[in-house]
């Protein structure tokens, strides 16, 4: 199908950008001397997965067991599930071990590690298991110091469990947007992270892994020394968040929604379009940021931005377009109804979510559909 | 099943809740001499919208030709689609009506109408339309007093459009958090929109229906003349939004999450649970209002405020809940790894949006599964 053939709002992925910005974090992970292991929760999609898979990635990374069952019916094998495992998962996880899975699970507490260990020898069942350190006061984890980390560790007996490393994700490079900051934090995420893999080296547990990322901070590392995997999610689209932190430009941005202009308010300078928060999502991620873009960067039909026009205005199913430093009082000559526009999203994770599928777009601008999945 | 048999994070509905919130608005309009037609796009749920055509209502009201389709499907016939019709949305419109589905359009352009009697001229069909009116300043519409109102009736031609009424929606009523503000935001949106019934009827024009609403101002009219029809959405459930607007209580509000604690970080006074954006959904409605709630209100299993107890951070599959006075350094013993939690919402129709069904949970605690659709 052609693109305006589609019916709107729709999420639409540029195929080409997205393979680009596969091969830049591919690359610059390999030159460091670390394996890739992708966050899936971004795409919730098995093609983008493969794309990223037949780019050099080894294994993939969820954040829900949804996300672990679904790709394991794919034919995914190698998963790690990087949120603390909560007992009432338990029983999901071990059912995908029975079957075969390769799964690894993420734990920060002696609680929650007795309980991996109790379930595991209850049920004939070893567990892989990832010690989630924290390195940037962003959210869980143990800080690498601590003496919680050597108890956690020796609450995973053998064979219920089986230490296989360390992990940590410094999520609050989001909030960055200077290369110094992001290099600086990089290098803060990934030594924090060794000293927790060497602190129980030392104490005689084998640590085989050591597993670091966000998007921002594995695009700026200088070194990975020490570090087996970086993971990162949401730079296989990129977004405006993304782009204010200082890690992409707005034409490597791969995901955007599909809209069509279905009204005007003259006077005001508005034309309403067909996307509003039930298809930009309600993240505002940008607010805060350096440069706000409302509810989305409104572009043409090629993905190129028109400069100062956003969605400054949404209801669920009504987004309002508007120039920024002063209204356009010509938009219903510029912007006729019937008119589609591509609107790039503040944070791919959330707007993806908002579809049940993506629609592929190959260079010469035809496009696939691609399933997504959602729900828990 | 039982609340503490389900896998979190998971959508609840208290239908006794729900059931009472049917009631009280029914019974408010009915009251008031107009009908009731209920907007779906809060639930998109059939089992829920039963309830309230049982209570009363007639027709249903929907923001995508996808709720329109799904509920015709479902058995539903009177379906007014309340959003600007765009010209790529006359095809599936046009298969409604096909089908004999009683589907009600609207526009409020020239343009817009033109498209739709020329569609309809050219394919032998005639479409029932609606003439939105703008009585606030909010999003979309024609001014009551706008001499394009009569353009517009005069560019619905018969027989490929039947002009049926005006239509308008006060949603400004959302930014408003006094008893005066909104009987005085509800008046004028009924003095609006019967204007704009007026100017057309003295113009020659029929207008039987004169159809207004959205939640607030339709539970604070004080009067209804001249109005036949109301709509509103979100009562069913309510939301913390709408607590804090002023148009109900903690304790009616009908949706919440279920959640997890799954680990915590006690030096700061924090639980981690399982309900972090991607359940909650990313909207922080409460943000700018008298008592912001971060990502949702915390309650215990019965769905009673623990107060003081927000997700005061979330990320896509973490939520981090917190005390706001001061931090609960007890936060570990007071809510252990394996508590479940209930959360209210900051907007009903976007948390909703996140689950692919509910389970609704009768007065005794059972659940039984409603099914939810998302997508166009």
């Amino acid at each position: 199908m052609k693109l305006t053939e589609l019916m709107t709002p729709v999420a639409l992925i540029d195929v080409p950008r997205m393979q680009h910005n596969i091969e830049r974090m591919q690359t610059y992970v390999s030159k460091h001397g670390a394996s890739f292991r992708p966050h899936v929760k971004t795409s919730k999609c098995v093609d983008a997965t493969r794309a990223q898979l037949k780019a050099g990635a080894q294994g993939i990374t969820v954040s829900t067991l949804k996300e672990a069952e679904q790709f394991f019916a794919a034919g995914f094998r190698d998963i790690l599930y990087a949120v603390g495992l909560a007992p009432n998962k338990l029983v999901g996880a071990a059912a995908l071990l029975r079957q075969g899975c390769d799964l690894k699970v993420l734990t920060d507490s002696v609680q929650s590690a007795q309980a991996i260990a109790a379930y595991g020898t209850q049920h004939g069942l070893s567990f892989k298991v990832l010690i989630e350190i924290d390195t940037d006061d962003h959210r869980s984890g143990i800080k690498p110091a601590s003496a919680q980390l050597l108890e956690v560790a020796r609450a995973l007996t053998a064979p219920a469990c089986e230490l296989v490393g360390v992990l940590t994700h410094a999520g609050s490079s989001y909030d960055l947007n200077t290369p110094e900051a992001l290099i600086a934090l990089a290098e803060q995420e990934r030594s924090g992270c060794v000293r927790a893999a060497e602190r129980l080296r030392q104490a005689g547990f084998t640590c085989p892994s050591v597993s670091i990322g966000s998007t921002p901070t594995a695009l700026c590392a200088q070194n990975l020394d020490g570090v087996t995997e970086v993971r990162a999610g949401v730079y296989i689209f990129f977004d405006l968040v993304m782009h204010n932190v200082g890690v992409c430009a707005l034409n490597e941005i791969a995901l955007s929604v599909l809209t069509t202009v279905i009204g005007h308010q003259e006077e005001k300078g508005w034309a309403i379009v067909d996307a509003g928060w039930m298809a930009m999502s309600r993240d505002r991620g940008t607010q805060k940021q350096t440069q706000d873009f409302g509810y989305g960067q409104v572009c043409d039909l090629n993905a190129v931005a028109l400069e100062g026009y956003t969605i400054s205005g949404a209801n669920q199913e009504h987004g309002i377009v508007s120039r920024a430093a002063e209204p356009d009082l010509a938009i219903a000559k510029r912007f006729p109804i019937g008119t589609q526009l591509r609107i790039l999203p503040n944070h791919a994770c959330a707007t993806g979510a908002q579809f049940p599928e993506y629609h592929a777009l190959d260079h010469e601008g035809n496009s696939t559909t691609w399933s997504r999945f959602y729900g828990w």
